[in-house]
């Protein structure tokens, strides 16, 4: 398949049903559709794909079960939809051809909730792929990953080599939720040597890095306080000030001691208190976010928050409940690896700026499958792509020049396939 | 008409259709009508009847349209509604009989917010005059303040006495909006003895209090702090976080120091910021009260809380906007005037409980034009009138005995010609 | 020995040896030596006049025992000095008359650490009885009080009556220490009528007020907060930061809720940190006061500035510590036994001026034992008594019109007398 | 004069006679007998040497005149004393030898208030030369810099070379509070290369650091906050509460945003007010010190602080005072600079372990000599010489190996000769 063609009317499919995470029903059967057709030796979905428990940010049940309808009524595959019900989207598919190394490749596959753009000059837009879920849009570009992941694959299915080759689909990257579930499932007992790739970066077509990595580790999870009303005129004192105990906790939050073991980050938002003002607040909901230069400074930034909530909450006599809702963890990318795919992508036609490594801008969760693979002693590198995107990810108008995708698949299979020799 | 059946019919129609704060289009042109049909010498309706400059808690001018037009489909009174645009609602009724002192009778007429029960055992949807206005409700009596109001001017229209009579049919008392509004015009320069009432307040029907006082002073204010925004992660030091300065002014509002003259209170509610957490907030809205046991201490909170805004917020970099929309004084009943009214009630029939006074458990803007007529050497009263009400005011199962009615009119007309003698 | 030159003198040899609460050793024993030349039946000292678990703000042993040495080298009681060594100060003296009622009277003994004026114009440098006891003054008339519960006890014991008379000479009453540790001894349970009293207070000579309260209740303490400390510049976060605990709970201190049964305080003082910038504290110490309108509003700040406290301890692992200083509860006088002193008094040669009541502006800890009566089924009041002071009470030049000596003894012996009678 | 044993000498002289930052005046004045037994072409002192408006953290008159009474007593250099009173200390001696560049030398020449070990393994305790200014010592190794200071002046002074060389004996780098004013002298002008020297810093004898540098830049400040006080119970509102200001701006102080720059520190120290828990307060008095990675990021801290300060302060009707006590910018070693050292320090006899670069990790205000330096074009580094210190800087017991001495002296003025040949 890594026949441009394929690729493109592939990847236009994926654009054209954006799902957000948690709730990549159709994407998920169409997927399984494809990989069927490609032949594999294992194909694992639902709770063998994804360790339920420690899937982050999983939406309400009435959410996912309308997401789920709609999916029946687009695709015929109630066999695979059943399966992946209540939020278990994901897949994981194996070609194993006898003894040899392990080597796999993770893509995500959700969506984000963002209006694409209906502006003519969009090319989704003016070549009638623009999406068909409104509000919903790939707009980071996973309906490419979803794309060099079935291109990856059906190229090592058509291949001879020594050994074992899997490809992860990875539901709800976005909101950081799905990395650690897909991580902490058997799937990568057994992997040697672990690709990620993303494609887009600000970064011209024909370029491509070979290490990515370098982001803050990151923690987000909802804040809700609970106290006990009273007439702010009448009893004062009656009341257990869900704001006061919020307040408290802020300002101590933002107070946090900087770590002599470098870069920390935190910070509030969407920040809701319903109570009119001459009622003393029952209920304080907050979002918060920390970040830190190594998964360690996050951690020590996540337990003083969660520290600075929990007393300020008991000084008001209020009660605190903190979730995590996503969060990714640092992990660089291995030396060797990295090298490999350099010298394999200097030598693939289209690669005409091959970069050893750069910085990633922003938070991904396949460090905690890298991570995974690099305490059971294998090694991982997470691969940039170059796609010449017009604008900025995670923006109403982003692209890709589809020119990047067989690009891509060349570059991801040939390091495989070296690997695997 | 102080015969009961009208009365009740009155009411009842006013139940029907309650408007809330400067939207009382239809009630002022109802009023309007009755004014006219008792017939006086003086109306004052629109910008006579109120100074606009005063008001407070105004809606934005699409809500107050929205109503407007509901009202033109209800009453064919385009030259009153004409005037009233706007949130210009309210009128002053006078009947002038030479020389002589001059009373006035001063009535609210607005409603809440509230969705009106429709359990099969709530009087109004019993017999069939519940609110028209779906989510909106006389909840507080205001419906038959109107009534008492219309009631008294036409049996004060059919008596004999020598002086003024003038009855105030005051908007927006429940937004504390309408009560300076209405004491800053002229017509009551020349009153000499000024009336309030309210109905209800968890009294036995048969209950007359002389003297209702003792409320908090109070004033409400939107609150809006405006920073700059930037990415949290990337660039945490580049905004001016909107969070922190209303932390640190919250942290300081409710540490105001007490105060030697008495009792204060404030409160925050309704605090609403839409930043995601990975972005420095630019906007915090919030809703404050504060209180005094005096007009003057109401103040000193007023400017406590002002001061810790604009201090905290030029703190942060951020600009604070604070607007007032709702403010009751302190203003207590005059001794002399609580004796007339007890003396006058205790020879009333129907009246099998005259007190002397009580404690307003709320705050009420009649006190704008209680004080205005202190210091233009009035005296004036706020006169509680028992109706058994079967559930709280502000409930949705508010309702009153329309027995008190005419024991109601009889007590004001009676305290009116007594000193009209 | 109600002669007024007997007065003036003991009280002038009282004024030139003060001594500050819980080091009234001299004092103590000077009483003794009084108490002796007069006879009584019983007299109690050391810890059977105090509670010694009940004092508060006792000060260091070394600071007793300096004072104890100084009183050795002044008075030659070791008996007394050997039982009251270790601040077990204070003296209860019993007249026993057979059957009767028991009347008592309390009056307080301690100085303060002020250092008294030597202005040639301060009668008591002029007349040379100023301080000897440089840096230390009874500078709020303890000496006078002293003087008139040896002048009442020795009245009462050369006249007749029926019942049991006593005299509490309380120490430590300006620390608010020593009246919960003497109204927790047994020589309360069979009083039936307590008198307090207290000279000066702002009035002329000839007045005395029946009944003086109305003082806040209030409560001092000392607060430590222990943290852990760390280089400021190297590991900022390895620190537990005793100054970021302080800045927290004082933050919430101030800002703990008002209430609606009346007035309340707080305050912080004598904060400091040793630490230099570069070092993250590790203590920070610190004074609080708190005052409430009852005992019950006391105890509600008390106990929430110790939540906050704790829970800001907590909240950045540090210690803390509280420790009551001194105390006072709220006890007004009894209308009964008001009457009865204000009958005697318009009955007393020089009392020019008696009143029926007056608000007390200082706290006072005589209230301890008035409430302790009460609670037993007895009457108690406190008694102001005019004397012309020229400056204010803690004053370097605070005196007292001498005249008041003997008025004050005819007051409180008749008030006695006539009780039992 | 770099013999040996003139070296220790005059070392142990220096050591013997410890004064602190801005009270130099006997070493100041046994450096100008050196000087002058050395011969030099100028000699700078007082005025001429320091920017007297820019000195920080200068003591107070007396302060300076105690010390200056004590250096009368111990030299005999009346006209120098005279021309350095007032805290002028610190010299500058110039050799000008024809045309060529101009290479200079910095040490700095105070003390510390330590109390230096009297224990019999403490070499100078056992040796004699312990310090004789009770409660101050040389526990940093400035009296070894004076001693290189001079040596490497006497060694140049006797050799051959083409322009010019300066020694800087620059007063109080401990309180940083001397560089600066050194550094604002016009004697930098003409410095083509600059040396600094710092002695210790855990290294072995023998081992010399071509660059030592990477300290954060710090900036530490005294705070004044005045307020107005007033009885906490009777008129709790009437105050302006200074520790009400001070606690709101620790709080915002302790949560300035991070940078996205680099490092950034912050922290509070020596909080006192003495107000009693009664008094609402009028004074707080504080330190604080702040850090950044670069000079830019210690301004933005320090800005930021004064932010707080500012506003903390107006919220609370107060003054607040913020003067600078100290402070040193971040300016790093001069790459060709480091070679130079470097490649002479390996030819040295006694250098055992030349390193090329090393971190600093204490502030130092050498900075501000080298940033002048480079701003007009010239190089500069700042030398490590180990001299196994056998225990920390700061410490009592600190002490040098005095071998480093010689080693020292030959390093810099080898460095020097190269630089002039």
């Amino acid at each position: 398949m890594a026949d441009k063609t394929d690729l493109v009317e592939l990847r236009r499919e994926f654009h054209q049903n954006p799902e957000p995470g948690w709730r990549e029903f159709w994407t998920t059967a169409k997927i399984v559709d494809e990989i069927e057709r490609i032949g594999v030796d294992e194909l694992h979905i639902g709770s063998e794909a994804v360790n339920t428990t420690e899937r982050l940010g999983v939406p309400d049940d009435q959410e996912l079960s309308d997401w789920l309808e709609q999916a029946r009524k687009q695709i015929e595959r109630p066999d695979v939809l059943d399966k992946i019900a209540g939020g278990k989207t994901g897949a994981v598919a194996v070609i194993e051809n006898g003894e040899g190394p392990c080597v796999a490749l993770r893509v995500d596959i959700d969506a984000l909730p963002i209006t694409e753009s209906s502006a003519t000059d969009h090319t989704p837009t003016a070549e009638g792929f623009r999406s068909t879920n409104e509000g919903f849009m790939h707009a980071c570009g996973h309906d490419a990953h979803i794309t060099l992941g079935l291109g990856v694959l059906e190229t090592l299915s058509a291949r001879e080599f020594n050994g074992t080759f899997k490809v992860f689909f990875q539901p709800s990257e976005e909101l950081l939720g799905g990395g650690k579930a897909m991580a902490s499932t058997s799937h990568l007992n057994d992997v040697d040597y672990l690709l990620g790739v993303h494609v887009g970066l600000e970064k011209e077509t024909g370029e491509v890095i070979a290490g990515m990595d370098g982001a803050l580790a990151l923690s987000r999870f909802d804040i809700s306080i609970e106290g006990e009303s009273a007439h702010a005129g009448a009893a004062p004192e009656d009341g257990q000030n869900a704001i006061q105990a919020f307040v408290t906790a802020a300002s101590d939050i933002y107070a946090i001691p900087r770590h002599q073991d470098g870069d920390t980050r935190v910070n509030l938002g969407e920040i809701h208190t319903e109570n009119a003002a001459n009622v003393i607040a029952d209920l304080v909901t907050a979002k918060a976010e920390v970040r830190g230069e190594s998964t360690q400074l996050m951690e020590y930034m996540k337990e003083s928050v969660y520290d600075r909530l929990e007393h300020a909450a008991a000084m008001h006599g209020c009660d605190v409940d903190v979730t995590v809702i996503g969060e990714s963890i640092r992990q660089d990318c291995d030396r060797e690896m990295v090298d490999s795919v350099y010298e394999t992508a200097e030598r693939i036609d289209g690669v005409t700026s091959p970069v050893r490594r750069d910085t990633l801008g922003a938070s991904e969760d396949a460090t905690y499958l890298m991570k995974t693979v690099a305490e059971n002693g294998g090694k991982a590198t997470y691969v940039g792509l170059g796609a010449s995107n017009p604008s900025g990810h995670h923006t109403p108008t982003f692209d890709i020049d589809e020119d990047c995708l067989p690009i891509g698949v060349s570059v991801l299979s040939q390091t495989a396939l070296d690997l695997l020799a």
